[in-house]
Formats: structure tokens, sequence, C-alpha cells
């Protein structure tokens, strides 16, 4: 691996996160909370100035061209580093007074997951509960992606190798031949949609801050809110429906948005992933609206917050307008599930994804076809193209790892002794990147009950499901640091 | 597929299983419960009288060839049918009232689960605790590897086909070429180390009834019981270690013995499965120990309640001796996480199987190892040997399918309202074969607070358990079915 590349790409990450961090500094500085924006300022400064020397001369690589491991690399550094440095604003603008917790919340925000150790969100500034959301903005589609859309350079080789790191998926989606292209294509329809609901939210007589804010928290299906009630603060039927439908939107793949742009509609009417991903939304939100009739009386309020519930976690974006946890216990369980189903491949959404739950049918449906017709030759087919034998193993090796970490996660939670529905939703709800689970972690509590320990052991399983786990673990394999500087 | 053959089949296990009644009718008598040994003898004959004309002349088959197909049909239909009629004494007896609660117990027994809904085990009669301990000693073993090992036939193809349909585990080991002669042998080995255990429980002064029912219950890996207490009732650290050392010896594969016999030690040495299970029994041990001194005080008495627990629910029996309910949430984790492990393939433990785990690390260390070379050909190894890619592809179809079973049991059962700690220990120990849950089925506890549907949908994973989900999957096929009669 060229170790030296690296470092110098993993620098220059650094440098656009400063610049990034100018961005709550004007907002600080609008709402006149002086000493926040010089923390940002100072924070911002530290990072430049330390990152300069080593992204332009000091470590000035021979060659350009990127591999799959420098790739890889790159992702899993960056992904670790980003969200550490991240955290400095909480942590030295006092807001949050904890490291840890600051490390925490930042690298939930980075990784759009939206669990949160503050027990009181309205006491922060406006410019960190800004910068919170920004970060999932930000994470939602990705740092590596925004690099690319936005450095100059020519290497589509290399964007290809980063974009895979960073966006795994069961089969690469290709938008268009060249890496960098895709990138900007991708920001530029995340930022029209992001805009969009901007608006909506406004017409709803939602604050500009608000919105913006929410919307940021939407589009990276992040989940932080900038309210101690979450969104039943507004309790307004038309922003909850404008959410609603802007979470789904954001769980869908975002290919199938080039396709419209592009007028080749054949390719969304085939779309299996999509057609499943609707119909889970459907089903689920007609049974959890049945269940919860007894809770909320009229069948109109229950589909109003089953449907937004319902959205919120298959999306991964972890809002919430009801408190679930005192939903009857079919209808916890249901989210549990869904939880665990995410949202759409190449979306902003979090899960196991829709697609590799496809996959994984279509190919025991294959093995047991083959049991009773032993001399059948059966392909596992995908949107009438079929998979190769790669990306089948592919789906299965990542299962297996899912699981372990879900697995060794959950024996390293149960040390805090709370009760199994706590212990078990936290790492689902951490490794999957939704935000709230049940129990003493519900959608009216917070993440500050759990000790350091424990905090970081979710933070670990956030960062695996954001880049589905491969780089973070290959990071550890010595053959990636084999070959010489 | 040939329905006359696989009827008149299984018309000849319903006789099998009539004579098998003649064995509680005989302990009923001894204890002078003569009502009860009449309803034994009456069960038995009406079983016997309707199956003899359709095991005889009436469903002749014109081939006795016994196919794949016919090997899936009659394992499944023969294992929702004989636990059902074996239930017939539990209710007609009066011993449990309601119909449901006495099959659910009697497949609890067959698929030596170990889940019951009675809440005064020692109000029974001793002719019908034997009968409950004795199903666990024959559906350990098998019911079909039963009717091959005593049945005069010269078919091992037949033989075969129905030892692969009922003792699936991820690679079908053949003992001996002779299907029938290695059904003869796996029931000499396992009649032997039952006996043994017998006389081992007899010297540690426990009453000949008591062992023989305990070691039919240890040597099925079941966990039925014949007291309140459970094995604490004993209250003897001599007769703990046994049951103890019995339980991990009937979860170690029966092949194994079988190399001893024909004295091929080297395959014992390098059988990866053995280690790893008895490593993972060590470890397991080790750290529970430490982890409930705290409640026990002494390293000797968390040692020994530690060792107990985990055999019992890595082996998948599910006898206790202590309230792990109690203990802090660490040893509960681990305990859960030992109930998907589960014992060797080819012994009469439930769970997914160690040696399946084995093959789905190397599964996913070698995808891992293909992404950072490409161009690398890995071969899945397992014991020095490679793995076929069909073995491969059935632990991971086996896999999706499992998974898919208990979240659609999950939310069946979430149904009850009961907490999600019951809820889910309901399903992961029905589904697994092992007995007790934590929260409100621990082991102090039972299933008699489940609705009469949710007793049917946990009966229901407790035989996917046992037979591996795929023969009851398959006889929803249309495809199995087509063959003419």
């Amino acid at each position: 691996m060229n170790k030296r590349l690296v470092l110098h790409s993993i620098s220059k990450i650094f440098i656009i996160e400063a610049v990034l961090m100018l961005l709550p500094t004007l907002v600080s500085l609008y709402y006149k909370e002086n000493d926040c924006a010089l923390i940002f300022l100072e924070v911002a400064a530290a990072i430049a100035l330390l990152s300069i020397p080593t992204a332009t001369f000091v470590l000035k690589p021979k060659t350009n061209s990127l591999g799959s491991k420098e790739g890889i690399a790159i992702a899993a550094l960056c992904w670790i580093a980003v969200p550490i440095l991240g955290a400095l604003p909480f942590y030295f603008s006092g807001a949050i007074p904890s490291l840890c917790d600051s490390i925490f919340e930042s690298i939930s925000g980075f990784t759009t997951t939206g669990s949160t150790i503050l027990t009181d969100i309205e006491a922060l500034p406006r410019g960190i509960l800004f910068w919170r959301s920004f970060t999932h903005w930000v994470g939602g589609m990705g740092v590596l992606v925004l690099i690319i859309a936005i450095m100059p350079s020519d290497k589509n080789s290399s964007a290809l190798h980063l974009m895979r790191a960073e966006c795994a998926g069961p089969q690469v989606g290709k938008l268009v031949p060249k890496g960098k292209s895709s990138a900007l294509i991708l920001y530029i329809i995340y930022g029209v949609l992001t805009a969009l609901m901007i608006v909506f939210l406004l017409l709803g007589k939602m604050p500009l801050y608000d919105s913006v804010c929410h919307a940021m928290g939407t589009a990276g299906t992040g989940g932080f809110g900038i309210k101690n009630a979450g969104i039943a603060y507004y309790d307004s039927p038309y922003l909850e429906g404008v959410i609603t439908v802007f979470m789904i939107l954001f769980g869908i793949n975002f290919n199938l948005y080039y396709f419209i742009l592009i007028k080749r509609f054949s390719e969304i009417y085939k779309n299996t992933e999509l057609k499943v991903y609707l119909g889970v939304i459907i089903v689920s939100t007609a049974l959890i609206t049945a269940n919860i009739m007894g809770i909320y009386k009229t069948v109109g309020k229950s589909f109003r917050f089953a449907v937004f519930q319902v959205a919120s976690i298959m999306t991964s974006t972890g809002f919430a307008t009801a408190d679930f946890n005192i939903w009857p216990e079919f209808s916890k369980m249901l989210l549990i599930i869904l939880m665990f189903v995410g949202a759409c491949a190449g979306s902003t959404g979090g899960g196991f994804k829709v697609s590799r739950f496809i996959i994984m049918f279509k190919t025991a449906k294959k093995s047991l076809r083959k049991i009773l017709h032993p001399n059948s030759v059966n392909v596992v087919k995908s949107d009438d193209k079929a998979l190769d034998i790669e990306t089948v193993h592919g789906v299965n090796s990542y299962l297996i790892i899912y699981l372990t970490m879900i697995l060794a996660s959950l024996l390293l939670i149960s040390l805090n002794d709370f009760d199994f529905a706590t212990s078990f939703t936290s790492v689902v709800t951490c490794i999957n990147n939704i935000g709230p689970g049940i129990s003493r972690i519900g959608p009216m509590d917070n993440f500050s009950i759990f000790s350091d320990f424990s905090k970081i052991v979710l933070s670990v399983d956030m960062l695996m499901g954001r880049l589905e786990c491969l780089p973070l673990i290959m990071l550890f394999s010595p053959s990636m640091w084999s070959r010489k500087f």
C-alpha cells in the first residue's frame, strides 16, 4: 500500500473539514453566539494549520494512482478521524463537557445514526446544533464522495476506488462510467432534494433555521433534532407529512433519480428493490396503525403516527412524533425488525439494505430448489440481470460479519447490566445507524445512561454500520500494510 | 413422489410408536398407576389398529425404492404426526387438561427442547413423567434412525435418504457406507452411553427411576426434569458433575465415538469442531464464573453453577441448578448467545451447530482475503478437507431460513404483549431446542403463560429447529407433490 498517498489524501480531507466548519461559524455569528463562533474558527484553523504541510509538500507522494487498498485505508482512517475532529467544537465550546460524549455525538452525526447523549438539546447554542445537523448532511452522502465531487482531479479510477470503499452496498452502482462526474451528480441531486424539502417545510411555517436543520437531518437519514420533544414539538400533520415523504425519498437508491433525469423510466418500473421497499412500508404501516388504534382511538391519528414512525425507522432516520416505547409489543417488535431491514442500497439510509435481503431470499430459494432438482442450473437474478457469484458470496459474508459484530457488541454492552431490551436495541439501532431504541433508550430518552466503555463500543458499531464493516476490519489485516512505503 | 410409499412408511412408524408406548405402560403398572397404564394401552392399541391396515396390505406400494423426495416427506410428516400421537396419553390421562398444551409438551419432548407448560411437575403420575422423558430419548437420536436400526430392510439407499432428512447437519456424515448398519451403530453407542450415565447417577445415590428419567433427558439433550426445582432438588455436586460431563458428551458428534471404537484416534485430534466446542465451553464457564462471583461469594460455588449452566445451554439440554434469571446481564447475554451456537453437528444437541459457525467464519475470512487479493484462489477447508461449494451454500441458505423463521416468529409471539426479553428468548430457546429462556420463562418458570396461538408458533419453531427447517418447508413446495401417485 502507498502509505504516503493515504496520509496525503487524509490531510486533504482534514482541510476540507476545516473549511466546512466555517459554515457553523457564520451561523454562530448570525445568532450573536460569538464565543461559539470563535471556537469553530479556532478548531478549523488548528486543523488546517496542522494539515496543510502534510497535504502539500511534506508527504508529496511519488505517484497519484490509488488502488483498492489505498481506497479502503483512506475510507477507514478518514471515517475514524473526521468525526473525532468534528467532536472538538462540541467539547471546547463546553456544549458537551465530556470528550467521550462529544466523540460519540459526532460519530452519531457523521454516521447519520442520530443517537444522542444530550439530555437537554434546546440548551445548546444554535451554531452547535447547526453543526450537529450538518454532520448528518455531510455523512449521509459521504465525506469522500464530497471530496471527489469538489476537488479537481482527473483520476477517475482513483475516485471509483474511494467511492467503492465508502458506499459499499451489495453491488457497486456505477451511475456513469466516470467516478468524478457521478460524485458530482449525486451531490447535485442530494442538494436539490434538500433544498426542495426546506421550501416545503417553510411553506408549513417552520422557521428557516429549524427547516434547514431538519432538512439536513432528513437528507442524511440522520435523525438529530433541535427540540427536546423531537418532531412532536411542531404538532403539525402537514410538517409530519412533508418529513415522512422526504424520509422515504432519501431512502431510495439515488441512481433512480438519475434515471429520471435521463428519462430512463423503465429502469424504475423494473426495480425490485423499490417495490419491496415501498411494499414493506405500506404493510408495516397498516399493521401498526391497526395495532395502536387502542391508544390513539381514531384511524387518522393512528395512521399519522404509524406511517411517520415506520418511514423514520425503515429509512434509518430515527425522528419520532410519538413515544413508541408505550406502543404494544407487536408494534415495537415490527419496528425492531425494520431496523434490520433498512433502506435501499445507494441511498443515504442505513441498515442491512433491502437489496441484500432480496439477494439472500433468492439465494435461499435457489438452494431449496436444488435439493428437489439436483441437476437443475439455477442462476440468482436481480432486476432481470443474473447476479455474479461474487455478489452472492459478498452478501453472505457481510451477513456473517454483521451478525458477529452484533453478538460481540451485545456481550460488551451487557456489562452495563441494563435490561435485555435496552442492551439489544442499543446495538441494533447503532449498527444500523437508526437512532432510538426501546426501553431505556426510547425516542424520548437518550444514550447518556451508558458507560464510557459502552459509548466507545456503540461508536464502533455506528462506524461499522456506516462503512458496512469491511474497510474497518481490513485495517487490521497485516496484508493491507504489507507493501513498502 | 411416491405418495403410497410415504403413507405406507409413516403407518409403519406409527406402529413402532404404539409399541414404544408399552414401556410407560409397564412403568405405570409397576407404580400401581393402573388408570394411567390403561390409557397408554388404549392409545397404543388405537394407533396400532388404525395403522396396521395401511402399513400392510391397503397401501402396499408397487416399489420400495425411496428417493430424496420421499425421505424428506416421510421425515416431515412423521415429525408432525408422531408427537401429536405421543400427546394423547398426556391428554386422555388428564395429566394435561388442554389438548394444545399436551401437543406442545409432546413436541417439546420429541424435539428435545424441554420447554414445559407444566406448573407442578411432581403432581404427575410416574408413568406419564417417564413417557415425557422417554420422548427425549427417542427424539434425540431420531425416530427414523430408530426405525432404520430395528426394522428388517436391505435397502441401504432408502435408509440413507431417510437419515439425511432427519439428521441434516451441514455435511451428511456417513459413518459407514451402509445406512442400516450406521443407524444401528449410532443407537448402540447412544444406548451404552445412556446406560453408563444411569450407573454413574445410581452411584451418587439418585433413585433408579430418577436416574433413568434424567439419563434419557440428558442423552437426548432434552431437559425435561421430574422435580419442580429441577436438578437443584438433589443439591449434590457429584450428581451435577455427572450430568455436566454427560451433557457435554452427548453434544459431541457421534461419529467421533465410532472413530474411538475403530481406533482411528487421529480423526479426533484433528477435529476442529470438537476443539472449538470444548474451547467455547471453557471460555464461557470462566467468564460466567467471574461474573457471578458477586452472588455466590466463592469460586467453587460460582464455577459449579457456571459450568453446569454453560454445558446445559450450549448442548441445548436446558437443565438448571440455579436461577440464571437473577444473574448479571452479562452472564444472561452470554447464555443467550450460546443458545444460538448450539452443540456439534451429528450429536443429539440442537442450535445452529458449531460446525456451521466454523464454515461461516472460514467463508467470511476467504471473502475478505479475496477483496485484498482479487486473483487468489481460496478454498474453504474443514478438517484439512476442502469443502465443496454446495456445503458452503447450504450453510448460508440455512442461516437465511433460520433467521427468517426467528424474525417471523418474534412478530407473532409479540402479540402476547410480553416484554421483549420473554418474547425474544421464547423463540430462540424453542427454535434451538434448548428449553428455558429469561425474564418470564426463566429456568424456574414455565411456558403456561403463552396463548394457544403462541404455543402453536413455538411448536412449529421446535419442529423447524429439530429438522433444521428444510423438510418442513419442502412440504409446501408444489414440486414435492408433482409426480403421480
